[in-house]
């Protein structure tokens, strides 16, 4: 259908959404009580059931869907043939973060809850109620009601569900080597990140890629008493201690030599832009606790999160760490850790700079091992275009509010892929917020980000039609 | 018996040692079979049964032996009157350190197991053979002996077995205050420390004390996503390493202010009696896989281990640590920490310097709490005196080598109450060797030690005994 025709189904649509909002959320909490957690080998068979259940649901509204093997966890790949005009690739992923620490969760992690909040909200809490099962079905749940009150979808739509977004999506790559050219559209649109804030709609142009590594130093051949060698046997918690307090600057940058390489200022443009989005450095942090930036000094919080390269500590253990007190010096020690890398930055070359950082350090009579978890540069798409013009003005028309264009510090490794695979740039609209707990216990999803979501991508749908009488 | 009473019945003494060797490893088993970590608040019952079993042992020797309630876990108490002349207290601890990392351990911690060596030597390997079950069992072996052979004890003799060796001994100082006019003799036996070597006998008079902390840093009020908040959320990992790496100087001191007030050099006599030692510098730190001693530059091995304070971590734990990546920047981080202490280092005064040090490096928007796992001083014995000559004498005999005069870099804080709560000195005898692996995985005793150590009790028995006709 072209653009007035499309407009002319969309207020039924909307309705549709509204009036079927509980059964698009009994879908949801199906989907959560699958406990996908990519990054653990015993949830393999969670992951695919999830895709299978997933491609279920995609045929059932007609697309023409399979589940595709890969190496670790399969791919969800859909096509609906009902529309015309342009053609878009959704994106989303059903895998979860594990949910540790487990004793931390109010209730069980994959038994959603409706939880109603003072101010008339309701959470749905769970792990990947937001990250990003509910994100990944605003849109099938948009297609729904479309095919429900229209018979067919205002565009070509063609979606990707993959099961390993959060260990790096190792799979995706060689996959896009295979499947490519099934897969091409016009764009990718992409739902896994924040509003603006709960009022104001956003979609993200700006993405920092990630680095990810684990070291583990090995010291003496096995576990020594310190009464008996402590002092003389090299601790592996001490030179892993130096070693990470070596990698930030005292004033809160990055301390690896030529990591600031390529780095360039934001554009005065943006800054400006930034400058006059409601953004509130001393509630963002106050609504964590803290009240001080840990990152670069002279730099916003805004810039700290979005724009600068970062390094962060995600894991240290070793040693005795139960209850009571043992005088050991352990044999080894390790740590995961991560680098944020903005436009400009090589991945590979940081990885490098880093590894030569750490063995730099680490002493004669001792040994390191590196674990590589992945990497993907930093994205930038551009800020003009006819797809995200459109975008905005649904998300515009849906939220009441002016629709923002902002960047994001999450990495999306496969923005990168799409781009340099397929010459897809990538749209990122999603419905989350900052307070999700994304990753951490007692993750949420807003209903009314569910709702306006589902809604959202139905008017960006009708928004996307084709001109042509 | 007078001492020249008692050198006729040594050879038939020793004798029936050798004789029943198999049935006094036999009760090393049973007692080894009782799992008595003291750490950890599930196995309180089970100090309490080697508690019962030691009275029992001692019971059935002729002892009037109890055991005494404390706070924790129960102390030992027996008297032999059978005896005259000087009179000993002999101290062991029944309490063992926790296993982990169990997987590592070859065989069952709990289940001794024989296991022959191409040179001969027997190990016995399980959790507590050597620290202290094996050693404490050697003096009552030594004590049924006498009694099988004479009839009699040559000497004076009570016993204090505790368990809380393994944990700083809390209820000691308080059990002494209570009980102190029922366990003063004259001097203290300890059998809780090293051989000098294989074949060389040693008395220690020289233990570091030693100060037990933990830290808790707690920075966002939740676990946090890096993609969101990360570089300008502070990572109590980042804070703990900085804290960590600044405890240590470069040369390879220790960096909290005043830590080295009163600390004073070797004395020369020492000094030159332990470059007599067959000490190997390469080979002891080699034995552990390592080449390069990490304390103070321009001391030797020996005075690191045994005479200069110094600074280890036990353990650091924060974050995510399992198998797989997860970009989370926890809420806390922590770490337990000792400082081995010497002869002018007050531990009161080195506690509040190193958590007035952390302090000073703790954001002002993040927090620390300290949990205290106590602290001894160190303590120097009197290198001269009647006992420790004829103690030197009777070593001498049974190992054919030249007994040494030792330093020690583990701390048993019993020494320093005793002397502080009763004024007793004390002889740390012990058979234990270098590659015992105690608080390791795999922990052994050798057969030898447990076969000569009785002797070298039996014979020291004999020659603490009066002179008089």
């Amino acid at each position: 259908m072209n653009r007035s025709e499309a407009s002319t189904h969309l207020d039924k649509v909307l309705a549709n959404v509204d009036a079927n909002i509980d059964a698009s959320l009994a879908r949801l909490f199906d989907l959560i009580r699958i406990p996908s957690v990519s990054t653990d080998p015993a949830h393999a068979p969670d992951c695919k059931r999830a895709a299978e259940w997933l491609k279920k649901e995609l045929g059932e509204l007609g697309f023409d869907a399979s589940v595709r093997p890969t190496a670790r966890h399969p791919m969800v790949v859909g096509h609906d043939r009902t529309g015309q005009g342009p053609h878009v690739l959704f994106y989303g992923h059903y895998d979860v973060q594990p949910v540790d620490p487990r004793g931390l969760w109010h209730s069980d992690p994959f038994e959603p809850k409706l939880v109603p909040q003072p101010d008339g909200e309701t959470h749905i809490v769970a792990r990947g109620a937001s990250d990003d099962k509910g994100q990944l079905l605003t849109f099938v749940e948009a297609c729904r009601a479309w095919k429900a009150v229209a018979g067919s979808l205002p565009i070509q739509v063609s979606v990707l569900f993959e099961g390993e977004e959060e260990i790096s999506s190792p799979s995706l790559p060689p996959f896009l080597d295979t499947t490519g050219a099934e897969l091409k559209a016009d764009v990718v649109l992409v739902c896994d990140t924040d509003m603006w804030d709960a009022e104001t709609p956003a979609v993200t142009t700006m993405l920092r890629g990630v680095l990810k590594e684990e070291i583990v130093i090995s010291c003496s051949n096995r576990d020594l008493h310190s009464g008996i060698y402590g002092n003389a046997a090299r601790n592996p918690l001490q030179v892993l201690s130096d070693i990470v307090a070596s990698l930030r600057t005292p004033d809160g940058g990055v301390a690896v030599q030529g990591f600031y390489d390529g780095v360039t200022e934001l554009p005065d443009a943006i800054k400006a832009q930034w400058q006059r989005l409601p953004f509130d450095d001393r509630g963002f942090l106050g609504d964590i606790g803290l009240s001080i930036p840990a990152g670069e000094s002279g730099r916003s919080v805004l810039e700290q999160v979005w724009a600068r390269p970062s390094c962060e500590i995600h894991g240290i253990i070793g040693g005795y760490t139960e209850e009571g007190f043992k005088t050991v010096i352990p044999a080894k020690a390790q740590s995961k850790i991560s680098f944020r890398l903005v436009a400009g930055q090589d991945p590979e070359k940081i990885r490098d700079a880093f590894r030569a950082h750490v063995r730099a350090r680490i002493p004669a009579d001792c040994s390191v091992e590196f674990i590589d978890h992945g990497a993907s540069a930093a994205t930038v798409m551009p800020i003009d275009g006819a797809f995200l013009t459109k975008a905005l003005g649904a998300l515009t028309e849906e939220w009441e509010h002016e629709a923002a264009v902002a960047g994001s510090g999450g990495s999306i490794p496969i923005v990168s892929a799409f781009k340099e695979k397929l010459g897809m740039d990538s749209l990122l609209i999603g419905f989350a917020r900052f307070d999700n707990r994304i990753h951490s216990p007692n993750e949420k999803y807003d209903l009314s980000s569910f709702r306006k979501g589902i809604r959202s991508w139905a008017r960006i749908l009708a928004a996307f039609a084709h001109d042509k009488g």
